[in-house]
């Protein structure tokens, strides 16, 4: 058994992904870490757990925090994996890390990043950013299955990417047209209670924010022109609506030359023909983030406007598995050459 | 007082005026008639208007509906108020009618848009799509207050117009390049129940919708080319998500040459400079859908994205209200002569 | 007019009774304070005020909240009012306060309250609570009319009373076998965020809470048996579901000899005859929170189970009008000789 | 493997238990049918299974359904299982009905239940109900083991049987006293789109209903009577709240001479002590049907108020699981001999 460690346990992301392990046949979830809590039981934070998982939260530096694990989840915000993922690859883990500190492949890049965000340009471990790769299966298959370590995408880039890549890719949609329309559910704000997600501050509310730029938009735009081989920018409008799980991303841009409907479906489909958990749909089909709710599928709804000569590409994912646990599970099987995707073989479950 | 018809009473359109219709201080609800409900009080579909007011439902042909009024709403679906409109203003009543049926100024641009939706291109009352005026007063105030006949504008209709016509007539975005990405509450859906707004197959879901094209584009275009003086298409993605009440609709254009951020903001500020509902924020202003809940404001959040040379406007309603309701009534006290805001001070209630 | 002020303004319970007074024909809201946000307008708070509202919310030292005002509401956690009452009767205000401290007619019975809960047991103005009137109007309209100062009940208090109190007046159903279940919205909680307030916590979430006994089981057990003559003890479960606005609570008690469901609804009817916000109704109609949601009225649904003997009413009720602020306006409408209904004479808006 | 026909696949019943027989290792489900939608796939109905399930549904007299199955699960309305289960007995099948048909074990009890529902008295299979076996594994674990025909039992019955049963077999309340108040998320009405359970209707609504007696109070008092020995009433209040699965029952009984919390505790403790789905918490456990969503598991809060000397059971349930597919699937596992908690293993999913 594949003996894995959460850093980060107490959060969405670290019981997301412990809840995955639980079914997972080959891998055992054995230490939970946390800042917080130490001492209880992750049932007593996540009741829906008792009886299935009754582990204790450790601290970073406890003794069963500091054994040896195969895999190491940083569950954890910017600047925690950066400090320890060393430690661990040291101790011959593998690290999939959750936050911004792995998806940027030099020092440079990382930089671009850090100043968008606010935080020191300066990395931790900048040696180490040459080797991480970034987490997207879909893109980087084979660099996955060969790395320690892996920086697993944000909840609203790879709803984004998904639906982006394959239009740079194939040349479908001009790369300076393009826009994405995000609306995300709450969960992707994480467990800490705040005034905005307060229950009557939240339900019967949408709103935009960080119009200046989500920190997620500058790994779209690093892929993005990483893989056209030009610096690409976007317009990435982030919106909040009243649902717990799910994202849903229009993406808009302006047909090349002689593309049309049919053109633009055939390339998704050969782009994705190999992904496990992407399913490309034609614009006949409805669609909506139910469909992916609970599972670690995208959903992608090709569409032309015909009228108008633009694409559009509507993403479906949900934000904790395909966003987040549930992706960094898919790394996981790659990195350790299981099955791509072993414990991920459940749809979620309806109404 | 003046003495209001509501036809399509039983509908939420139809109890929306009827609620500010109670609040009015010049106008008396007189007559409630639908073809469903006939004999039974509004409140008895409508419970929480025990009391306040229990008028009988009647029929289209029942002698309290065909008595004389002032005023008469049509909350109707398309089709109606073209064939009842003329016999009213025959009457001496001036009419507002929330269906498509008279939001088009010409039998020409009706067909287009009847061929559109699937309708017979042949209105029923040629002759008085002339005189009719579509119902945005931020556009049209004068023609409203001389109008008899007004065609109230769909939900999506005056959420995308209200941020994009400045845009178009102020020059700040190119007409060739605007998306409106929009999303709406479950009550622009109506009344009838239907198993997509099904509670447990609404909640947590999000999804676009009519891909092909939601008909009130056909009046976002038609008015937008109206002001242009040329035909301007725009990509108009709609989606719902479970609220109920709300519009928010994102809007997006390519700068023209030489606009800024603080032009276009000057921009909106100056176009709506005299607009009682419109309410322009700069970009640094938290907003949301819940500001704008229960009352006829629009809030348009004002931005440019200068990395891109992108506008994008944030538009927010209550679709039951500046999207329906609450602007009928704002048209109704132009067409009478009336202070444009009475009936309608007051803000909704929060949370 | 008659100057109000407001102190705890920035929470659910200042900004509801804000919104009230805005509408009332003779009241102005004058003054609004708090202990956080000073100096900014409350429109910042609560951004659908913004242009209908823009007071600046003062502390309660500065001099505008020291001037003298007609009324002063507290709408305040439990031991503010009792601090501060006695300084503003002093200067002639009549005082409306939404905690615990003016509630019991007594010290000892404050008391007997204060040790429920945890508090010390003497009160700040003792000499204040013999005046003092529980501020339910369908119990003690008289008192209330003569009164300077009232305690507004507490929400889950007031909508069980509503219930219980003519089956205790009228003997139907034996004192000893009195059950309250009820259900609350979550704005219950007021405005600060919390882990299980939190909309991923809460969305799909009910739970009991306090089973060891909520604050307002005192006042129903102390206005019980103040009108029985003799202790009365009940069980009160109080519970949460995701709504933000409602209370439903369904009570029990064992029929009298000789009651039956005529004789029951007969008593309610008769109880509330001249009630203007209470409205009662036989077991056949359809009711629910949304026929009182944004009115302050109270739907009392009443049923008896012949089968087993059993009195059982529903009581429904706004908890952020009927329950708090709705009520306090009532009161302050009796304690200034005024229509009792003034400023309170509309429904909720549907949906 | 254990082949099992569904019939009613296309309800949420249907679907609930088809998604647990995905993942239980001995079963497959073979055939899916349905008097609607035939021949299209399940996946089109419920396209979270896309790519999982495909299985085309079928009539009920086509030849796949005619085939020979192990075991089918009747997820029909009542009436419709009493018509077919005899001849899917006689071809050796299994039958678990989710309906009220076989829930009561003579033809007398059976027309009890009939009246008080208004269908015909006659049950179509009487010789069958003697041997049919109410569906409840923590009550009648050996009978439904030997059983061919088991009756599921009602979700709102079983939520509060489980809190009941102990009480009166334990003697710990009196059983002339039970009280049962639930409150019910929408599923429990099923996937026919009502107007009571469209979305507008029903967020923010929280209401009562069939106060005259809900179907599944038939069954409860008559499995209360059987182990007593004569016969139980109790009120029952059914009442929906705006959450998709859950059900979360208060129970009251007056507790009987000499019992106190800590036997109460203990008698709840020892009578589920081997039922692997009955979690028992002492009143100091926070519990919410959250911490049931998605599992088979039902949660039981014990409670005394000694204040009013009353027991208090909140029961908490996921109305789909224990209430209707996983108890079935208890149930099928029973019946076959394998793992009482076989495809059931699983915690629900959080948040």
């Amino acid at each position: 058994m594949i003996k894995a460690k959460i850093v980060g346990a107490g959060g969405y992301g670290g019981v997301g992904i412990l809840e995955l392990l639980m079914r997972h046949p080959e891998v055992e979830p054995a230490a939970l870490v946390d800042v917080v809590d130490a001492g209880r039981p992750i049932s007593d934070l996540y009741p829906h757990l008792a009886g299935y998982c009754d582990l204790e939260i450790c601290t970073p530096d406890s003794d069963r925090a500091c054994e040896t694990y195969d895999v190491v989840f940083f569950s954890t915000p910017d600047g925690v994996g950066m400090q320890a993922a060393a430690g661990e690859l040291e101790r011959g883990a593998k690290v999939i890390d959750y936050s911004g500190d792995f998806r940027f492949g030099s020092a440079e890049s990382y930089a671009d990043y850090a100043n968008f965000i606010g935080r020191e340009p300066e990395h931790a471990s900048p040696d180490l950013l040459e080797e991480a790769v970034y987490g997207v299966p879909e893109f980087h298959r084979d660099a996955i299955a060969g790395a320690r370590l892996v920086g697993n995408p944000g909840c609203f880039a790879i709803s984004a990417l998904l639906g982006l890549v394959p239009a740079v890719g194939a040349k479908l949609a001009a790369p300076g047209t393009l826009i994405a329309d995000g609306k995300t559910g709450v969960s992707g704000a994480g467990k800490k209670a705040s005034p905005v997600f307060h229950y009557p501050a939240r339900y019967e509310q949408m709103n935009a924010y960080k119009l200046g730029g989500h920190q997620h938009l500058v790994e779209v735009e690093h892929e993005l022109s990483a893989r056209a081989g030009r610096r690409i920018a976007l317009t990435f409008t982030t919106q909040v609506v009243p649902v717990c799980r799910g994202i849903m991303t229009s993406l808009y841009g302006t047909l090349e030359e002689g593309v049309d409907y049919a053109r633009a479906l055939a390339a998704y489909r050969d782009f994705y023909a190999d992904a496990p958990f992407v399913r490309v749909c034609d614009r006949s089909v409805p669609a909506g983030t139910h469909h992916v709710r609970g599972s670690n599928r995208a959903l992608l709804l090709i569409d032309v406007d015909e009228r108008t000569g633009r694409l559009r590409v509507i993403s479906h994912i949900d934000n904790l598995m395909k966003g987040q646990a549930g992706n960094a599970l898919q790394n996981m099987n790659l990195m350790f050459g299981l099955d791509e995707t072993a414990g991920l073989t459940e749809p979620g479950r309806y109404p």
